[in-house]
């Protein structure tokens, strides 16, 4: 019988391709800047043939997260799809070359991969634009119910919310990972998909969810108030823990009537922001399957931020565990 | 009528795959650390099996040179081979973007997009593992005639030599170049390569050839001598202008009689050497098509060559101008 995993992940499978641009960019192109926006095949196209030279890496929301985790040493998996294409390959390459279990079969036609078009300002803010592809083909038939019931913790990316058969996929991980004991955790994406999907994902949180991952204007999105502090009452009682993050402010961690702040790993200068807030999932959930206390979750969140924030990409590109230990002395 | 170019290069049309790993992985691989080897599409799957997560970037020897200058603000055109698939349309796309011309028709079929598997070392070597792919399909019909008539400069890379197709390419554009009163650049690309052509690389540069780029190593094998001063001594009267890097020893420039020694420019942190050689020869004929002195050629040539030691990857990734401008005071 194989090893239960500690996280499977289940989230879009995703190529991005990152350029840099200078705000003027932004502005010309009527572009949202610091949001994901969901785009077409033309519209990838068309923005594509507007961007300057690009880097390719292997991206996804919660895809970052499980590399960082599997980076940090922990047994995890991936349910995502992609096509049996080049940035199919490339995707499926670099998760499974960091051990991540990955077993979702690829489509054999179109669509091909997703890819999310990032361009980063000299603020270091990224701004996306994703063509979904064949992640959205991603279905409850992927779902492995032996991987997720043996998984300590089903992570989901709120941006699987966008297409009803990935949100009937996430809907079904979410039923078997609690009918088997197991915790869900639920990362809210950005505030744009929040606003899409506020009821439905609402009515998940309220039971469900027993640990929630998001920034400040997504947990006031999702709860319609004016402060964090109103989104916590009413998130409270709903949901047992909730890790907020604040950029250099940190990330308030919140467990019932207790909420703890973590200040932010200093970083010498931030290159690209792409990632922060998963690679922040990361090393929370890498401390909470270790049994470590939640303040100590939120120190590894934000040292695991601190690394992809130096460099381009969301992927860590250095032995994460050796970054933490040289700044835990 | 279209302006003329300044330079047009001809290479293969090449994409990076760029890893770290450590150096027991050369070891364990038997890899020939720094330098290129030639495999085929079933070493490629293999190798690339046994890498780390990975960045793709656009590179390809010749087209980091044109890129480069074409970001220096030089009207350059490209002549190389991809497939229509997703990797050719990073490469096309990525050259484009910075303004160079290249209108090279695409395979329809297989072969697909070259690719470099690039494994960085912690001492900043990178040790290449080229699948040629589409590359080698290059032939002498795609030698575009006006462009290369029309054009200051046609640069070689010697990569090319290696497939007869892609050699007839290069002999063809070298011809119709000479003929228009044009000048012929060529680097010879790699010490392994020179050893594979040696005959026919000093053919070519006794008489047909205009500046020669190259390093120490390339220099001694090409002419089989013990000191780079004796290999200059052979080259002397064969080859007008010949540009030798020498690491962090900075280069040669050789003109007849004279010889000039030019400092490499400092670099904080050598991150990949993967593209210097190519981007100091991109600063150099950046000068030299401004009718530059030679040693301040040379000088353009190591800043530009400092930018990507600084990064992964062989394309710049600021503006150069204002690298070099900043570096100039």
């Amino acid at each position: 019988m194989p090893t239960p995993l500690t996280v499977v992940g289940i989230g879009n499978a995703i190529v991005d391709v990152i350029s840099h641009a200078e705000d003027a960019f932004i502005t010309q192109h009527k572009l949202n800047k610091g949001t994901m926006t969901l785009i077409d095949s033309d519209q990838a196209r068309a923005l594509y043939s507007k961007m300057g030279p690009g880097i390719e890496m292997s991206g996804g929301s919660a895809a970052n997260t499980i590399a960082g985790l599997a980076t940090l040493g922990g047994q995890c998996g991936f349910i995502g799809k992609v096509c049996d294409d080049e940035l199919g390959d490339v995707f499926r390459h670099d998760i499974t070359a960091v051990g991540v279990k990955y077993a979702t079969p690829p489509l054999n036609e179109d669509p091909p991969t997703a890819r999310c078009l990032i361009v980063v300002t000299p603020d270091a803010q990224r701004t996306m634009h994703t063509y979904l592809g064949a992640s959205v083909e991603l279905g409850p038939d992927d779902i492995d119910a032996d991987i997720i019931g043996g998984a300590q913790i089903t992570y989901l990316e709120g941006y699987l919310w966008d297409r009803p058969k990935a949100k009937e996929a996430f809907r079904t991980a979410a039923t078997i990972a609690r009918e088997s004991g197991r915790k869900v955790a639920l990362t809210l994406s950005d505030v744009f998909c929040v606003e899409r999907h506020r009821d439905s994902f609402r009515e998940l949180i309220d039971g469900h969810v027993d640990i929630l991952f998001g920034n400040e204007d997504e947990m006031r999105a999702l709860y319609q108030t004016e402060t964090l502090e109103d989104a916590f009452s009413a998130v409270r009682g709903e949901c047992g823990i909730v890790a907020i993050t604040r950029s250099e402010r940190g990330s308030l961690i919140m467990e019932g009537p207790t909420l703890y702040e973590v200040p932010a790993a200093p970083v010498d200068r931030i290159v690209d922001t792409t990632g922060a807030g998963d690679l922040y999932a990361a090393g929370f959930l890498h401390g909470l399957t270790r049994g470590k206390h939640l303040a100590e979750c939120g120190r590894l969140g934000s040292l695991a931020a601190a690394e992809v924030l130096t460099h381009y990409g969301a992927r860590p590109e250095c032995d994460l565990n050796e970054w933490i230990a040289a700044r835990s002395a």
